[in-house]
């Protein structure tokens, strides 16, 4: 790579080439590039994925496209987002040890990482479309979205460390800029690049008709882009999770950025109640018992999310927040204050979980949990309760009492026709 | 300053020699800098301030001091933070035409600045404790705060544009950091820095045994060091203003930083409130007329805020945050929107001025407009009014009507023995 000044997309065949002076990658694979087998596994929209298998194992090599794969090479998107995407996985491993992908070599002129392939796992979207449980899939995520949120806020990190990361991610824009229009603003009127199941009509016009919950939305997006609380994945869905039966891992976080502590786990339970409500075309034997499977997940996610907030809360409160100075050491309990911490985090989750469900059925990138129902009137249906619960969150994000409340809401609408 | 590598403290007698080659301060003041005069008028804390007097006219040299004057070279402070005062200083004279001194020259290594000298402008406190009025102030300082706060949102600014922008400002660390602890933590507990008026014991007492209150004044915190939504002064406060009797211009943005929209003007309310309280001490004849105008001036203030926002949300919403593709394109009105981003920004102002009111009493720094009253009883009498205001303004922030709720309060406080 000495010589490669200049950004070039590795192929199959250019790949060990290219990179057999790498020896991180060496390491994981074996010295003689010759004995290399690579292969290419990118699925997403954004990026060039290979796995490289050799004598002494296997490792991911992940190389950022300068363009959006989805619409071509009409959408450009700047290199620099692997750079990001590095600094994240290092700060989340610092945060959350063995949440993510162990990092071999970071090219940043390349804007490729060679990371740990992970085996046998799979992405968890897959497994939820076909009816396969998780064990400790909660645990992790609860810990996961807790540590990230609180090891990254200035509850814990010194305020000059925080700033200065502050300013290293404010670079990032491109990215989050998708977020921004996609998921935030595109859903709610007939933008260019929407899509939308047809049968739908109604109910969407029914939402774009309703101004207080665009206001919401607006309010939700004013807070993405100018909250710096803690460094947030920022693309936390199913899809970012890698799975075996009982081993998770958090891939993908190259739209991250400093945002609301909620906006992670918002997400995510959106992704989860987004396989909940698409259930009923993916199976009928055993429905009502992965469905409710569903639930009991995003149940002890959020509520390993509270237990481990609060914990760290007891035991690492070393930042410039809340400090012990004015509650412990005055003889003071602190549990109102990570109350009241807490329940900011669940309203600006909340309403980032009913947006989400929207934008997945209504902007340009939907997932496959929907998408994957040939039959499309059934599809319309399943989206439209999903629809209409989001729009119900978005809306009582203030005053919902907890996540068990949340998942009574998808019981309820489970059943209905809204459409 | 060719040959001036490294930073040196001006004194009245180098000056000249030191600044007789930058042009743009000949251009003020005359070529000749035999011909000069220097005066050195810095009271503040934080800076060398001189007058350069000349054949030609004035001109202003501030120069960043290594440390905080008021406690000597113990609390070393870097020197960059005249590279941010003279980046807000370009910033709101762009985003407010007329607002601020002119800047004629900055120098990074000598962060010094060279900017208008303003006649016969006079700094607003003085005004305050002498009972003058300002003609016009309330109509300056609201178009003033609302328009810094939304130009420099991404209400108006393209994200990028303001992303960037966030990154510089983020490199202004100790400075901010004074706010965080003098201003939002040290008044809540026994600090070591706090000084405070004997007698106000008792009302102190109750202020920091206020759990809820302490955990409001840390949500603030939590706001004002991750929230980005536009850039403030950090410190507009009446020492922060200058003005003749009918002409007013703000100075010294040192503690600039992205922060909440209502954060310049919660903590300008709390100084008017302040020298409302104080003027007791300072006159018998028309008190109660004086009292009145200082409310009246709060009042327009944040009523002009109120109609300028307005005005602007309607003519320069340019950004990605409510776009009126969501509103006025789908012949939706979009001020429902416009009337919850203004009540997110009075919520903010008025916990930020209840917080405001109690570190001028009990942390490091207090104003002149109490600290200038020799008879203690009174000035505790006084303070003990403000400081229990403050805490009702820090309980209610979400609830208050609006800014004549705000002046009633003040005037049911004033007449109350609270000690």
């Amino acid at each position: 790579m000495g010589a490669a000044n200049t950004y070039e997309a590795l192929t199959v065949e250019t790949l060990p080439e290219r990179l057999k002076g790498v020896a991180a990658l060496a390491a994981q694979v074996g010295e003689d590039a010759s004995t290399w087998r690579v292969e290419e596994i990118g699925d997403g929209n954004l990026n060039l994925v290979f796995i490289v298998s050799g004598p002494g194992g296997k490792a991911i090599i992940k190389q950022a496209l300068p363009y959006v794969r989805l619409v071509g090479d009409s959408w450009p998107l700047p290199l620099y987002r692997a750079f990001f995407e590095y600094h994240a996985l290092t700060r989340q491993a610092a945060r959350d040890p063995g949440a993510v992908p162990v990092v071999h070599y970071f090219d940043e002129t390349q804007a490729l990482i060679v990371m740990e392939f992970l085996a046998p796992h799979v992405i968890l979207r897959r497994k939820l479309i076909a009816g396969e449980r998780v064990e400790g899939l909660a645990a992790f995520l609860g810990c996961y979205c807790a540590r990230t949120a609180f090891r990254g806020s200035e509850l814990s990190m010194q305020s000059g460390d925080k700033k200065t990361d502050v300013a290293l991610f404010a670079g990032n824009i491109e990215i989050p800029a998708i977020t921004e229009a996609l998921v935030f603003t595109d859903p709610y009127f007939d933008a260019e690049m929407n899509n939308q199941t047809e049968g739908l009509e109604p109910v969407v016009a029914r939402l774009r008709a309703d101004v207080g919950l665009k206001v919401r939305a607006q309010k939700a997006l004013q807070r993405f882009v100018s909250n710096t609380e803690t460094m947030v994945h920022g693309d936390l869905h199913s899809g970012s999770i890698m799975s075996t039966d009982s081993d998770s891992k958090v891939i993908d976080p190259e739209f991250v950025q400093y945002g609301p502590m909620g906006f992670d786990i918002g997400m995510l339970c959106a992704n989860f109640l987004m396989a909940y409500f698409s259930q009923p075309a993916h199976r009928a034997s055993g429905l009502d018992d992965y469905q409710a499977w569903i639930l009991a997940v995003i149940a002890d996610t959020c509520s390993t999310f509270e237990t481990e907030f609060r914990h760290l809360w007891k035991t690492e409160r070393t930042g410039i927040l809340y400090p012990a100075s004015l509650f412990e050491d005055q003889g003071h309990d602190s549990t109102p204050a990570c109350d009241a911490v807490l329940a900011g985090i669940w309203r600006d989750a909340w309403a980032v979980c009913g947006i989400e469900m929207h934008r997945r059925c209504l902007s340009l990138a939907h997932n496959a949990d929907f998408e994957e129902i040939a039959d499309v009137s059934l599809r319309a249906r399943l989206e439209a309760r999903n629809l209409m619960m989001g729009a119900e969150l978005i809306h009582t994000a203030e005053e919902i009492s907890g996540v068990e409340a949340v998942c009574a809401l998808a019981r309820s609408f489970n059943g209905k026709d809204v459409s």
